[in-house]
């Protein structure tokens, strides 16, 4: 509402929920994933009752799991870096479907002024409010998620245990991971995932967590004995109800 | 490259192609589609290979038909506001996934200073390059656009002659459109657009343009007897071959 550049424009009084920016990229499949569910999440019958977005799909944000694991290059200047750009061009909610970053975004929030919502964080009050409850919660992520321990810190704050793949089966689902993120094998990817993630039932899970936004794209709902919660779809409506929730305070 | 923002962020000498700016929100959905076919028409391997596309989901331009039929809100001013907010924050390559919105885009590209890939351009010149040759080209779009002449004009310039809908049959299409635009009907819509498509069939079309971005969602290739082309696929993929071209020519 104060950016430099929406200055330019019409008058702000027409659209008074915040400006939605997504920090994507993560990869950009997964991003244009999670831009139709914030699209499929928003109450709307014409063009115009929709939410403004700004998207930034940045493919050159490092590899978060090679940062983790390997040392690889550290992504948070170049988070910082589309943060900014976001608030700069208006933003002033943000949303970052890719579970890894959000082992990063903890100095982003206070760099880049602007609020954040986590989408581990939404997830795991989600789980928490399952009904029949989930004490066991399974974990379908890439290897560095799971090494940052994301999942299993916000989750133990509702006491909701994370079921893990056996070191090899996470190595698995990591490759799978990789396939469809290069839109190859993809058919042989989803196999991988439901395979890992019946193992994980068999151990006790009682959901299954799709916390890797490329998996929401291959594995669903009903391709499990048990619930499988897509947190890019969690994020989604969470952003929504947050935009939607800030107009209404404004206009009142 | 040479954007405000982007001085904030890492060296750009790492991805020197230029960052795509996409004018969306007309309507999301649509824009959801578009962003998703340039993904899926980048060959990339890796999150890294892809390119940095910067989107503007803009639900207050005001609706193009209206405007060109009963003298509804000119978008001019606010498609101008999302294209300057785009080449502020460093885009250098613009595409519009709305047909419509092409009526308007005489001025933005000068005013804003950025390249436009004029999606009803590339469309024509697709058609025209078909074997066999299509002489007879059916439309499937808005009322708008059908109104301002569009395809039309592009196809004439390649002596394609475009096979319209009766002005009943029109409004059938143009009420199946705000159906996909609401998210209701979908079903409903589908097959009226595919009935419509068969008359068009049938006076003569050796192939149907879905001309509204919102048409690809619910018919597409199969869904009639003759080539159904797609407009959003096709600016994709030229927005893809032109920013990898200038990727190169910055490179050598």
């Amino acid at each position: 509402m104060n950016g430099p550049v929406d200055d330019g424009g019409p008058a702000d009084g027409d659209g008074p929920a915040p400006i939605v920016g997504i920090l994507g990229g993560m990869g950009p499949a997964a991003s244009a994933d999670f831009f139709a569910k914030v699209v499929a999440a928003t109450p709307a019958r014409t063009d115009q009752d929709h939410l403004r977005v700004l998207l930034w799909s940045d493919p050159l944000v490092p590899d978060r799991s090679e940062a983790l694991l390997h040392h690889g290059p550290d992504p948070t200047a170049r988070l910082l870096h589309g943060a900014r750009l976001l608030v700069a061009a208006g933003a002033r909610l943000i949303a970052v479907p890719c579970n890894t970053a959000h082992a990063f975004l903890g100095p982003i929030e206070r760099l880049a002024g602007v609020e954040i919502i986590h989408m581990i964080d939404v997830t795991a009050r989600h789980v928490a409010a399952l009904d029949p409850p989930v004490r066991r919660a399974g974990l379908l992520a890439t290897t560095g998620t799971v090494h940052a321990g994301l999942y299993q810190t916000w989750l133990a704050a509702h006491d909701v245990e994370v079921v893990l793949p056996t070191a090899h089966e996470q190595e698995r689902v990591a490759q799978a991971i990789r396939w469809v993120k290069s839109g190859r094998r993809t058919a042989t990817a989803a196999r991988a995932i439901a395979e890992a993630g019946e193992r994980l039932v068999a151990r006790g899970a009682q959901a299954l967590i799709a916390g890797c936004t490329e998996i929401p794209l291959v594995f669903g709902q009903g391709d499990a004995p048990v619930p499988v919660i897509d947190p890019t779809r969690l994020l989604a409506e969470a952003v929504v109800a947050t935009a939607t929730e800030r107009r209404r305070s404004i206009a009142g």
